[in-house]
């Protein structure tokens, strides 16, 4: 964009210091960030790019945890959907419908804030045809708080819900058949498959992302149904990151700057 | 081996009318082999590359659902252990033994014919240090046998065991922390984990299988640790077999052929 239009948005956006405005270049559209507090990492855009939904209208999508709002973003140009968005996190709220209302998409988009454990009750269930989520990673047993910011802990740390508070909501809020979307580490799969299992989700996708052709896998996406998985699960190519020194793998170019 | 190499090896082996004398040429061995009724596959030869020992004497592996006993000729050049197989098919189990001899490997390598159900009783409970497993894909279920050969439907279907079975099995027959190890398809996987959590076992290393790189993986290789796991699934890099039209990558040259 030009600097013009740039600062023409930034005044709409009202943004705060600690705030500054991004592209997400693959759709055209922008997001308010704070490096501070909330910014979006890949691991969103590499789950929105992951999800795959009928292109029809009239679904509804839930993203949780869903911070400052990269997730429906993305999804919001690629679907013809409804999507609700639940962040505990006031300041990622504000942000998130700020991002919403300056690429025009608030009729469409809706922030909530709240914990997610008190979706069920707000929403109601069998409510969503697909839900998406982007985790903390980290439980408080087995990493210890390092973040200065609460902020950023809350973020990253299950200090608000556990993993396993995902799957229940997910259960009740979905209707049967919808999708359930996740990116995670690695470390938590054997975790990731004995939670989903005991709230009968199917496991049906499964992908691999690995910074390099030669390196461990850092990140797995996965695509759960609810009470389904009959014919078992598929795991796709894997999803290389990196090649060579610091180059983006044709793939890693299209789903981050389209 | 040149023609009267062959022929020498060949006289030794008493073979049967159906059998044929292999090479293993990464490990320098020859292996009897059955068009007909058993022949080993790659699958063996990934699990068997898979494998990770401490290079100490004194171990002892037991390989499940041995066939014509690939598995143990492939780790005893690996390892200095002992090495026990279990088949439950007494073709299986005599072209096994044969092998071993015609590599002079009987000392250390035993084949024993029985349902592995009953290897509990027969070896007592943590008695070794490693098991391998590449067992029938199929369950019964979901996969109608049609295979004319018996034979080869027992390789293929859970006829005369599980998978339960073989987690229930390498729980006791284990020592603590042993390890076991496993090569399965990957449409599966939610069940290997459920099992193997059930069994307490943990998940220490997984490898995905891809035939080429752009193509979903069609085969995984999984270690877990009796009663471990503590820190979490390690995902390795993905294992691809093909590049181009039909041509062996590096890797799975060096694991087929040295």
């Amino acid at each position: 964009m030009t600097k013009a239009v740039k600062e023409h948005i930034t005044n709409f956006a009202d943004l705060a210091e600690d705030e500054r405005l991004d592209s997400l270049p693959r759709d055209g559209l922008f997001i308010i960030q704070s490096a501070k507090h909330f910014a979006y990492c890949t691991d969103s855009l590499l789950l929105a790019d992951f999800v795959r939904l009928r292109n029809r209208a009239g679904q509804r999508l839930l993203d949780l945890c869903s911070g400052n709002g990269v997730i429906p973003l993305c999804l919001a140009k690629r679907y013809p959907a409804e999507i609700l968005g639940v962040e505990v996190q006031e300041k990622a709220v504000s942000m998130a419908q700020r991002s919403f209302a300056i690429n025009d998409l608030s009729e469409r988009l809706v922030m909530h804030q709240m914990n997610l454990k008190d979706a069920p009750q707000a929403f109601g269930h069998d409510q969503f045809d697909a839900i998406t989520c982007n985790p903390p990673y980290f439980t408080l047993a087995d990493h210890p708080i390092a973040h200065h910011d609460l902020g950023q802990a809350r973020a990253r740390h299950e200090i608000d819900m556990t993993l396993s508070d995902i799957f229940l909501v997910s259960r009740i809020l979905l209707k049967t058949r919808g999708k359930l979307f996740m990116v995670h580490r690695p470390e938590r799969l054997q975790e990731l498959m004995r939670l989903s299992a005991a709230y009968h989700f199917g496991l049906e996708r499964l992908r691999f992302v690995y910074p390099k052709l030669d390196a461990n896998s850092n990140m797995v996406l996965l695509e759960w149904i609810k009470g389904g998985g009959q014919k078992g699960s598929k795991i796709l190519p894997p999803l290389v990151i990196y090649e060579g020194n610091q180059t983006w793998t044709a793939e890693a170019r299209q789903i981050f700057h389209g």
